[in-house]
Order: structure tokens, then C-alpha cells, then sequence
């Protein structure tokens, strides 16, 4: 089946590319991804699979393939949404939905996806188990897709689970693994800090909230230089200290909102803990109220590293002409809805380079000029097809 | 004379009173103050005096008194100007002008120096010298209407100048004094404090523009705490942190306003010299690129002490049953305009007690419920008299 | 009465200026006086007067001379100690006693007052009341001498207190006064902070007393700036750091020691409660442990105003060629342990000018080089000499 | 001849482990291992090499051992110094030489070393190179005696240079492997800052030079919070704050010492930039004066990964029973002086696991009680023979 699998893929390459390309030109924002639904749940009509939709708090779709006979059961994930950035990519096929950008790739995770799940539907009967497709709705924005789908019950059978990021870190042909903690998890903190106000002539009337609030910022920084390991990825960004007002009148509040990234559950729950402590202590300190919302979300993902070594092994063993280097990639900054499904399955997430020919220093995932190799594409269908093979030991 | 102004002031107490009601009703913003100029100007109308009207920078008026003999020349100041402040004190005067409110007295500083002056104009011939009556407008908002006005050139001939401030520190009766520097003054500082943005997951790559301004606010305590003599009055109040911006985005820019006071003119330098070399210190040590305004307004404002020490003598010794106590007030912390006058001129600004009857915590200058009793009026009328007659000697 | 005794205060000026010296070259530390109060009690022997010595915690002695006729009682207070300081000023009476230096004029105090007190016992029949002289101990070193003797329960009736200090604010014949709070109270502070050692390389295994320290001295520079008042006088100090350690270890614990200046009882709570606040907050934030002892020691000394106001008057009614000039002072930084007394009685501390003849910078108490002009001694007798006069109304 | 030689080595098992037991007994502290030296010299007497004695700035020994042929020449590297440290280890071999300890195993690491190297030579006729024996002084204490044996040109000819180190990071058998950087490098820096000092009482006379050196703490955790990348190791660990002084006087100097790791040498060269430019910040700040030591010393160990993916090869294609498993270890937070050969020559530094048997949580390196599994030396011996083999590919 495996070369089948192969030569099947490799004929169908126009035609994942189409589908991108038109996914590409009609981006839809996560959670209103209702036409790219749509257009899957087209692609499955008349096939040989269960369909489930609006699968969790959105659009999610749950495709079921099942095997000639019975086995274990395994998941392979595409993410759909797009992201609110007006493109400036100069391709043929720009979005036409102005302001949103298919610029995370997840058309392309899409695309070589629905050909892929095609291509299993039709050599199903030579796998022993079940494959479902999740195509999963609103990645970008929390809460996500992820969470609800593992939440609706409908995976609970899963014996692992995969799925891929293009990403623009090499040329087509690369692939990428990282066993353990791979992407950073994150919570969204916001404090407020209640003084009291008064008159800029008069501070001992008062009690100054900025002064409270910067404080506490440079106490925060202790956080990550002090109580972190050295070897621990740890980061508290401060992104907004609301604390305008008039200059000669003294604050009576300010509203700090902060970004927090950690890679391993020890690392979230040390943050969270310390950044509460030092809340409290600036309470005491300037005799002010502070009120706290710490909102943990995406956690750290990590992929298992057995099932993460077998698909390095696997594809190593490919000896296939479209995918060139398989190589360790370094853990990554982002944080990534998959981690949900890793939390609860056994995981493994990779990574399909997916550099455009010629330009030394692409625009990463997020730019308003992100562009892809498409030839990517097929890698990344072999790729995902090869681990199937693999897990289901099927030749 | 000197008797018969204190019994021509007592007969027309309640002229004085009506006059107060009447500007009361109708405030006017500083510099907006049409109307009001136009009600001071007809009332001098027919008088035997000089008027120079539109003086300075707004609507400033200098009504000119010559007395029967040559002499030296004098100036009293009232200023005229109301507060943007919706006034809530319940008085049956109530401003008519919505959002505008004298709540800061000048109604009353103006109605008291009009009978004052017409008195005077009356019994001028008694008088060996001049008197220089100055309606001021905008004593409010900076730059205000003091330095237009001694830039005018119009009374560069003053040998001396007085004013007064209705405050509710005390009851009708009560006057009060204050050799040397009595009233803050103030200086204006903008910061704006530019970093570069970049993502709140990779702070390495962008340079945090709330962590350096929060810096700044800390590192600006130490000017008060080990700058400043612990006898010296100074203070530095930020009242705006204007870091507003998305939690997982390091802020880029902030911009922050503050508010400096100081009672001497040496405090004053050493505040702006010690602001500067922390903006250039955070500059070095951030890396971040600074643009600071820093604009001194009113200075501080000295009370002639020779001149206050006979203002004080001739009070006290005036014998009369409206002036119930002449005392030592402390200095202030606001900041006054009149300070103008005083770098240029002998000057002498003291204080009529003006607490409503029967309150034990009146309201301050500048709440929307300030109120005074009107008692104190006369008490103004009958202390400025007597300060003049001191000043030229007649009895 | 009053003119028998500046007459016979004249003539004993120079055995005032012979005592001063003896007891220049014979200074004694505090609580080690044994000599010098040998003197005292030796100087009164055969006089008509009750004698208490080694009154309080150290040689104290009460001086009891009772007037023809019953009334009031005064008490007069003159402090005997001397400073572990090296003498260098070029005097032929320079100090025998290596290290030891009478540099805040004692030696001074105590001879006016021997002829003054030996002048009042040959007049004490013309006296309607009591005078208690104090020769006080311990006047350099907290608890001091003040304290104890209030505590001794000999002085329970006095009904005011007087007391001088000579400074070298201006020549011999000026003798100043400040009614109400003069003198700074202060506090002792010491702080120990415990965190948890650790190796260098690895912080997240320790807790870092020096930046818990570091965050201590910050936010502590807060109290000054933003909790008194511009007008309040108070300083914190921290004038140690101790946190020597090895480069590359963590430090286990630091320990600070500071000194807390206040010149009113209600800034003295202000300043103590917000020290705790912040020791509690930086326990909080950085979970380590403190150990706080905060002793206030000498309270802020303060001048009744009428009595103040009594002792300036009567000064300035002399007409004594030797006192030329009677003018308020400014509050003071030092601290002073007549204070004690005047938290109990009705006192006026005031101050004779005693700067050298021809000096216009003159070395200030306490440092080596400090010297007197002598002539200042009979203006201190006959300025206490006076106001003694003024309180029992005798002429 | 590989066969050959690993059986060699198990027959002189028992030899490694009483040379082992010798060098424990006679520890000797860097730079003073004259006896150790000759130790090892000794045992190369009448042996057919070339030795070197005294080489660098120490006892540094290298043993030549030419091969029957001409070709490559590789270094392996051995230390041999002990530490400053009373041994706590309940052994029958305990340290002799009281307060000094093999505490961190290079009593094994020569051990082992001088039987392998002893085996080598006998086998040499069958290798076409050069192997140069690096008996290594002064591990321990910075400049060390790395640098200084890459400096005496005496081993400029090396084409690749081995070393390993016993850490009980598991059971003996197990081989670890780290590419790329391996272990932190470190510098030094001293800060002195100058002010001025003063009376506690009158800051603003005064510089505090407490305050400035508390800013320059609170500022420096920003170099690790914001400076590096999340994913970057760079620690700055001030351990001495030295301000020790009088409480009530305004201290005039403060002497910080601080410790900095880093894993790269982009990491080195960022931190110092950043440390110079908040001190210059500082020196503005607060008008103080600095002076910065800063002194980098060991480098971060760079392993060559081609090296190291030929290490972990060979040593898995081993099958021998003692090296049971071969294994990624992490980076690790010390500092090692073979970063120095590093820097020159392509190297890999590898880890000998050897925790005591029974034991869970064995003490580490440089503890008092530190102890090993000495099974682990003959691990040690095979898997350093077997990458010599495998460099000059002999079978």
C-alpha cells in the first residue's frame, strides 16, 4: 500500500495545490470559518467515511476512515482558520476577504490533508484500524478549536494523534521533529491596581497607582532572572500599563495586561505562583488592591517521545526523492492548540519546511507577506501518509 | 481717611455681596472672560480714573488711580477668571454657565476690589501716589494672565504690589500671612520614552518601552528622598503612564506627564537638573531614546518680608471689630500667578479666612461644593484699605 | 533684682570662660562622667542648696535652690557630656583626654550655668518659687540622660523647663528661637532579611537576599516622596548594606541598618507604620523572612509656643548691650534629647549664637575643628539669667 | 585490535580502581599537584613514549604515543587537581591530606587514563597516528591549565581532542552525550561605585552610594528578563553587595561582585555589552562614579557535533556488556576548562554516568560526601578506547 499511497500523492500534487490556492483567496476568521466548512464537509460528499461537523464550540469536523480490519485508532489533525492581517504576499491568488490572511498556513495543512484523507478512503481496506481526520476550526484564538473537540467526547478512542506546521525554516523537502516540550504554553494576565487619587501637589493624600504599577514591574523581572532555571524557557511580557491620565493629578488606578510563556507544565505552574506572590506583595507594600485575572490557555505542547523517535525513524527510512533531510528542529516560541490533544494522547507534532525558492530570509508565519513553497505541499502529504503506514505497520 | 474708607466700605458691604452673586452666576473660562471684563469696565465708567483694557495676553484691565499729590506708585491685583467644574454647592446663585464654576473665589476677589477702588478713587485726594488697580484675567491656566501683563510695561513703575486669596482656613475675621516663599511653584514635564516593539514571547528581539519607563518612575523618587533637603519643599508627581497597548505585544513607545513643585527657585533648579540626568541615565541603561518637554510656569511665590512684616504690624494694629485675628499661615503647596508679579516688584499676597459659618470641614478651592462666607468680603475690603493707607502713610 | 544679676554676671565672666576650659581639657564620654559631675557637686559645696546626685541612668545631678517665698517651679537644663571625637582645633585648652572632645559645646552650657545657678543662690530670696538646675548626663548617646531623669520622678514638678544650646549660627549677641517642633526626632532600623544560599549558576535553587535587599532600599525611597507631605520633614537613611559575600554564591542574607529622621510625632508613626508595610511586602514578594527592630529613640523636641513667644519678648525687652539681636531660627536637622523634657512640661529650648570672632565658615558641633567664641557664655547667663527674671516677675 | 584492547582493559579492572584509591588518599589543590604529577610520571618510566613534564602554567604532563604509522594526531584529555574541601565520604580510602578532597572525580578520571593510555601503547604498532595523553593540573581554579597547555604550542598539531567526566547522572554503564554547547561559560565582574558620603540625616549633602547600588540590582535582572531569548542560558548572580557601614551615615562607596554564565558566545558577548551599558546608566543616573571589573574566564564548552555524532555511533555499536546505554544528556550549568581545547580543536567532552549503586539521589559533584560507582572507571576506559579505535578506524 505504501508506495501506492505514494504514487497516488505524487499524482494528485495539482490538485492539493489547488485547493490551497483557493482556501488562500477565501480565508475566514477563527470561529466564523463557516464556508471553509462547508467546503471540506463538499470535498467528503458521496465518500466512504462517517462525517461528524460543527464538532466542538465551532466548525470542527471529525472524518471517519475506517479500515478493512479492526485495530487501533489514530487522529491526524488540520487546522483551517486564518488570521485578521491584511495580506501583502504578492501572489496571484491573494485573499479576497480584506483583512484576512490565510498567513499561518493552515490552508496548505488544509489541502495536502483533504487529498491525503482521499487517498486513505480509497486504500482503506489494507489498514487494520481506523484513521480519524479532525479538521479543526479556530487554532488562533483562544480558546481554540482543540480543547472542545477533546472535550466532545467523540476521540476519546485515540491511540495517538499527529499533525504538522508548515513552516518557513528550510527548503521544501526538510522535515522537522522535536521530541518533549515544544511549543511554549501561555497565559493572559491582567491587574488591576487600585490607589487612590489626588492632587500631583499633594502625594502623601493620595496613594499613587502608577507608582505601585511600576513597581511591580520591575519586581516581575526577578521572576524570570531569579526564580527560573537557567536552562527553563520562561518569558512575562508586560504589553500594556493603562495608566493614562491627567499630569498633575495622581493615578488612582492603573490596568497592566501581560502575555506569559513557559515550555513545561513546572515552569507554568512556578510563574503563575510567583507572579500571584508578588501581586500580594505589592498589595502590602503600597497598601493598594490589586485585582488579578491569570488565564492560563494553550499549555506547553509535548510530543511523546517514542512515538516522536518512531516518526523520525520512519521517515529517515523513506528513501523517497521529495523528502530530502529529516532533522531534530529546535523547540519554538509560539504556542499551539495541538497541545490539547498531547496533553491527553499519545502526540506527535512535526514540522514541513516550506521556504519560497530563493529568498534567504523568508517572512515567518504571522507577516503580512508570508508566502510559502508549495512544493511543500506533497511533502507534507507523503510525510503524514508515511507515519500512517508506519503506525499501522502496513507495507 | 482711614476712617472714613472703613465706614464707606461697611456701607456698601452689601453692594459688594450683590456684586459677587452677580459674577458668581455668570463665570467665565480663563481667557474667556469677555463678559466679565465687560461688567468690571462699565463699572469704572464715568469714574475719575485711567482704563487700559485687552492688556496682556487676554482680558486684563488696569484701572489707573492718581492721587492728590505725587508719590510712589502701587499695584492690587484681583484676579477674575472661573474653573471648568460643574458647579454642586447648593446656593441660590447657583452658576448659570454649566460646566463653569468660580470655585476657586475670584467672583469675590473682584467684587470686593471694585467697591475698594471706588472708595479710593473717591478719597484719592488724600492720597500722596498712585494706585494701580489690575483686573487680571486667566490666573487659572498657564501661562495665565500675570506675566503678560508685567510684560505689558504697563506697570513698571510699581514700587510695590498686593493681593489677596479668599481661603476657607479659618473663619470670616481671620487674616492671614506669610513672610518669604509662600506658594509652590510648578513645571511641566512630558517623557516620552521610545523602545521598539516586537513580540511578548521574544522580548530579545525588541527593546520594552514599559520596563524602562517604569524605571524612570522608580529611579525618580530618589530626587525627593536623597536630592532634597528633608527642610525643602518638592514634589514630583507622574500623573500619566500612557502605556496603553495589546497584552502580547511589547509596548514600543510610552509617554508619561508628571507634575513638579518646589517652593524656592534653587529647588526649583535642582529638580530640572536632577530630571534631566535620570532621563539620560535611562537612556544609557535601556538603550531607549528619549524626548523629554520640561517646561517651568509659575514660579514660586515670595512674599516680600519687609513688606509682609508691615502688612502684618498694620493689621494688627487696626483696631477694628471685622478683623478678629492677624496670624502666621503656613506656605501652600498650589501655585499662583501672582508669583509674577512678586519676582519683579515688592510684593505681599496674604490670605482672608473665608470657612462657611457653622462648617468644620469646608470644602476646598476647586471642589465642586466650595462656598465661602461672605463676610469675608468686607474683611478683604477693609484689609487692602488698610494696607493702602499704611503704605502711603495717611491717616 | 534683674540688674543685680547681670551686674554680677558681668563680673564673674571670666571664671564662666576659666570653668568652660577646665573642662574643655577634662572632657568625659557620655555615661562616663564620673570627673566631671565630681566638679559639679564639688562647685556647690557650702551652698545654701539641696543636691541629688547620680540621678537617673548615670551621674545626673538636681540642683535645688528654693526662693524666699513658695510658688512655681522652673527647671534649668545644662548637659555635661563630651563626644569620642580627636580634637583638632588649635586651642591652648585643647583636650587631655586622647579621642575624647567636647565638640558640641557642653563644657559651655555646664560653665554658664555653675555661675548663673551660684548667682541665683545668693539672690534666691527675692525669688517667689523654685528653680531646679539639672546637670544632665548622657546627652550624646541614645537612651541619654533626659529620658531617665524624667523618669526619676524628682522633677515631677516642674512647671517649665529651659534650656539653651550654643551654635555657631551667627556672632555672640544673637541668640535664637523656634516655637513648636525644633529638633528632628529619630529612629534606629535594622533589618535582616533571610533568604536561602545557593550556587551562582543556579538562582532558581536559592533565594537572593541582595535583590530582596536591592527592592527593600527602592521602595523604601517611596515614603519620603510619595507618603509625607511636601511639607513634612523626614528622611530614611539606609547607611548600611551589609551583604559581603562570595561572587559566585547566592547570597544567604543581608542586613541592613538605617537611620529615620522626623520632625513631628505624626510623621514618626507615618514613617514607622509604612517601613513595617514595606518589610511585610518584601517578605511577601520575595518569600523571604525579615527581622525588623525599629527603636525610636530621641522624639522631635517642641517648643510651647507661648512660652517660646514669653522667652522671646522678654529677650528682646533688655536692652543689655551684650545680647544684640533676638531672631526666630529655622527648625533644625539634629536631634536633642531635651525633647524628653519637653514631652512632659511647658520648655523653650533656644539657641545662642557663638560663631568665632572673624570666621565666616565656621566648623559646626561635632566636628573636630569646632571652636566657640567665648564671649557667648555671658550672653547664655544672662539670656537664662533673664528669662528666670521674666517668670517669677521679679525686677 | 579492539577486541584486544577491551579485553586488556577488563583484566586491569581491578589495577584502575587501586590507582584510583591511591590518588584519593593523596588529593592535592590546583596548582599545587606536584606529588599527583609525579605520580604519573612515574608510571610512564621505561614506558616507550615521549614525555613532558611542567607544562604550562603548571604540573602539566603530555605523553606522547606514536603510532606504527604516520597519520592523524588526537588528544585525550585528563584532569588531576582536587579541591578545597573537607571529605565527608564514608570511605575506607579517604582523603589523607585533610581539608582537600577528590571531590569531583579526576582522581578517577586519571585512573583510568593512565591504564588505557599504558594499553595503547602496547597496541600502538596498529594505529596510523598519533595520540597525545593530556595529563591535565589545575581544572578547578581560573585561568586553569587548559589554556595554558593550548598556548605552550606543545599539542598544535591535535586534529581532535576527547575528554569525559564521571558525574553520577545515572548507573555505571551509561554513556552520555551533549552536541554543541555543553557547559556554561563564566565571567567575573567587580563594580565599585562612588559617591559621597554624609550625615544620615542630611541626604542631599550626600550621594548614597546604598541607593545607586540598589538600582544597579534591580536593573541588572532586566538583562536576563528582556535581553536574552526565552530559549538563551545566561545567568547574572551578584553574590556580594558590600555597603557594610554606620546606620546613621550616608555610606561614600559600595563594592558589588557578581558571577555570569552563559552557553554561547553570543550569549558572553550580550550580557557584557549590557552590564556596560547599565553601569554607564547608572553613572548618570545618579551621578556616582564606577568602576567596573570584568574579567570572562572559562569559555562555554563547544562540542563539535560531527565529532559527537561519531562518539555516540561508535560507543552504540559497541556491544559490550559494561556500556549498557548511550544517551543525549542535557546541557549542564558548570563551567569546564576543556572549553578551552574546545575553542581550537574540533572535541567532544562526553559523560561517564556513576552514581553509587543502591543510591537514588546521589551527591553531586564538589559535595563533601561526593562518592562514585567505581565500575564506572572501566566504562570510562572502553568508551575513550573505543573512540580511539574508531578515530583511526582500526578493527
Amino acid at each position: 500500500m505504501r508506495s501506492e499511497l505514494m504514487t497516488m500523492l505524487e499524482s494528485r500534487k495539482d490538485e492539493i495545490i489547488e485547493i490551497r490556492r483557493y482556501l488562500h483567496e477565501n480565508p475566514e476568521l477563527s470561529f466564523e470559518e463557516k464556508k471553509t466548512a462547508q467546503f471540506i464537509t463538499d470535498f467528503y460528499k458521496g465518500k466512504d467515511v462517517e462525517i461528524q461537523t460543527n464538532v466542538g464550540n465551532g466548525y470542527g469536523i471529525i472524518v471517519t476512515i475506517k479500515g478493512g480490519k479492526p485495530g487501533k485508532t489514530i487522529g491526524l489533525r488540520a487546522d483551517f482558520d486564518a488570521l485578521p492581517i491584511t495580506e501583502e504576499a504578492n501572489v496571484p491568488f491573494k485573499s479576497k476577504n480584506e483583512g484576512v490572511m490565510h498567513a499561518c498556513a493552515h490552508d496548505g495543512h488544509t489541502a495536502y490533508m483533504l487529498v491525503l484523507a482521499d487517498c486513505l478512503i480509497q486504500l482503506k481496506d489494507s489498514i487494520a484500524g481506523t484513521i480519524k481526520v479532525i479538521h479543526q476550526h479556530a487554532e488562533e484564538v483562544p480558546p481554540g478549536g482543540a480543547k472542545s473537540i477533546v472535550e466532545s467526547g467523540l476521540i476519546d478512542d485515540l491511540d495517538a494523534i499527529y499533525g504538522i506546521h508548515l513552516l518557513p525554516m528550510g527548503p521544501a523537502g526538510t522535515v522537522g521533529y522535536h521530541a518533549g516540550y515544544s511549543f511554549n504554553g501561555r497565559a493572559y494576565m491582567k491587574l488591576k491596581i487600585q490607589g487612590r487619587g489626588g492632587h500631583g501637589s499633594s502625594p502623601h493624600l493620595a496613594n499613587d497607582a502608577i507608582v505601585a504599577g511600576s513597581f511591580f514591574v520591575t519586581a516581575a523581572q526577578t521572576i524570570v532572572s531569579r526564580r527560573l532555571s537557567p536552562f527553563e524557557v520562561g518569558v512575562i511580557s508586560i504589553g500594556s500599563f493603562d495608566g493614562k491620565g491627567t499630569f498633575n493629578v495622581i493615578k488612582d488606578s492603573v490596568e497592566l495586561e501581560g502575555d506569559i510563556r513557559y515550555m513545561t507544565m513546572e515552569t507554568k505552574e512556578k510563574i503563575e505562583k510567583e507572579i500571584k506572590r508578588i501581586v500580594r506583595g505589592i498589595e502590602e507594600e503600597f497598601g493598594v488592591t490589586c485585582e488579578l485575572t491569570y488565564t492560563p490557555d494553550y499549555p506547553p505542547l509535548y510530543n511523546n517521545p517514542e512515538l516522536t523517535a518512531k516518526v523520525a525513524e520512519s521517515l529517515r527510512s523513506m528513501n523517497d526523492k521529495e523528502i530530502k533531510e529529516v532533522k531534530e528542529f529546535p523547540a519554538l516560541p509560539p504556542s499551539e492548540d495541538f497541545a490539547y490533544y498531547a496533553e491527553k494522547f499519545p502526540a506527535c507534532f512535526f514540522y514541513i519546511a516550506c521556504s519560497p525558492k530563493g529568498v534567504e530570509k523568508p517572512y515567518f508565519n504571522h507577516h503580512p507577506k508570508f508566502d510559502i513553497d508549495e512544493d511543500a505541499l506533497l511533502v507534507a502529504a507523503k510525510a503524514v501518509g508515511q507515519v500512517v503506514c508506519s503506525y499501522f505497520e502496513v507495507e
